[in-house]
């Protein structure tokens, strides 16, 4: 089974119910444009409860949802049952972890290496597409220093954590954030490079469209993240809020004709505020987005 | 003037003797595809001298001429004399300069900084599209640590040097190597974001299909380069040797196809070795690369 097969066959389990399994299966000759699905993180739908929020993404079209991490084990039953029978899959979850795979404390990477596998397992039993981390912020110390010998050490410690991963039918998600939050790994191709590295196929690295500002180009860096690329976050590319409150400078069509090109079939995961009242504001990001996804 | 109009004009003031500057002035609307523009640095041609190597570059249709920096001043009356009237042009310029200019000692930095001006200085004489420069390899020590900061110091000591070459006419070019020579700067895609956050129109970037094997996809780390991408290294991509020698390796249609996309003027530059006998195996490299290059 190579990484292509499993990236679809993972996929297949996360969203059997969004996407009939033939045509992951067939992909490329049934269907030449892959559709956009759109995930939300918890905070973003309208609703005072989970269930209502769920209503309500149902109601406008949205089939993923990518809930946070943290103690993540303990909220499975619960998400389950919330999400029987619905058209809504558990798309990535967002790190949760404690500690940080870089710490030179050895009592810090226990600490990450002990959560985040407890983590990785629940998103297996959700069928989430994979766990999203950052291998140091910098407000993160004391960390490795950034050398050939610790991105080898990264690239060790990623390959048993990915195989894990991979144990449980899901993976782990490099995500590259901007120089403010983390210096370490800021450009999508950075952490392709890292996860093709670690040979494991449970290691997969993602793209956001608000940090891509450490990137010169959209088009060129989604295609950089080559078949490694399983997940994407969305935000206006000004302040974080909903697509679209930025006004022109929320442009992600070159990124999507990537996206389209390289037929991706991950989900684009709202991750933001919003400055307007979200029963506006969040269905206005959906036209823009859909829209901008036509081309 | 905004960059692409910049790089335009300097590719004019290096190339107007191999490409009428009408093509170049009009550029997308007179000619869809960019056509591919070769060059050889001075060991690749077979010819005992330069002149007799010359002679053998216009036989076989190779436009550029890349000459090591290292007092490159000395020798520019000589390439003006050699190249007169010849249909070769000045490509870039490979380093040549003395220190390094992330280098702690201040006294190295400096040698940097002379070197470094008295080679652009002579390579805007020659009409040349920019000078070679890894900010920093393996092997020179102290540098400064791979550190946020250290880019910002970087960012900032490029943007003067930048500023210093459009003045002269040309461009400082930063090259990413592969991890054994230069962990620093990898990826084509980080040296887009530094030249692109110096805001100087003096500062650009290049791609080496050698060093290449630090990207996931070529396709994706040229389109990284966007508007940054001034020069192009070209070799076996196992050996380093000369283009298919290293056989069905060496295959570079997928960043062709993204460079004729970016509609992208500059030259690809031969930087490699031969195991096979030049008369041989140059001509075939040229075959290869041609053919590639038509898709």
């Amino acid at each position: 089974m190579n990484r292509r097969s499993f990236l679809k066959s993972s996929i297949v389990g996360a969203a059997a119910v969004a996407v009939a399994p033939t045509e992951l299966v067939f992909g490329k000759s049934k269907r030449k444009e892959p559709q956009l699905r759109i995930s939300f993180q918890e905070g973003i739908a309208p609703g005072k409860t989970l269930a209502e929020k769920f209503d309500w993404m149902e109601a406008h079209g949205v089939t993923g949802f990518e809930p946070g991490g943290h103690k993540l084990w303990e909220r499975v039953d619960e998400y389950k049952r919330l999400l029987n029978g619905r058209n809504i899959a558990v798309s990535a979850i967002c790190a949760g972890f404690e500690g940080f795979i870089l710490a030179e404390d050895a009592a810090v990477k226990r600490s990450f290496d002990e959560s985040m596998r407890r983590i990785v397992a629940a998103a297996g039993e959700l069928g989430s597409v994979g766990v999203i981390m950052v291998p140091a912020f910098n407000g993160q110390k004391p960390c490795k220093p950034h050398t050939l010998e610790t991105r080898e050490f990264l690239v060790e410690e990623l390959a048993k954590l990915g195989d894990y991963a991979a144990e449980h039918g899901t993976t782990v998600i490099l995500e590259p954030l901007n120089r403010r939050e983390a210096f370490y790994l800021r450009q999508v191709g950075d952490a392709a490079a890292i996860a093709r590295d670690t040979g494991s196929r449970g290691v997969m690295c993602m793209g956001d469209f608000w940090h891509m500002s450490e990137e010169v180009c959209d088009y060129g860096a989604l295609w950089s993240g080559g078949d490694y690329l399983n997940h994407i976050h969305i935000a206006s590319r000004g302040n974080r809020v909903m697509p679209g409150e930025d006004g022109a400078a929320d442009d992600y069509r070159k990124g999507f004709r990537a996206l389209r090109e390289m037929n991706y079939r991950g989900f684009v995961s709202f991750e933001c505020g919003s400055k307007g009242d979200r029963e506006q504001t969040v269905p206005a990001a959906l036209k823009l987005i859909r829209d901008q996804w036509a081309g």
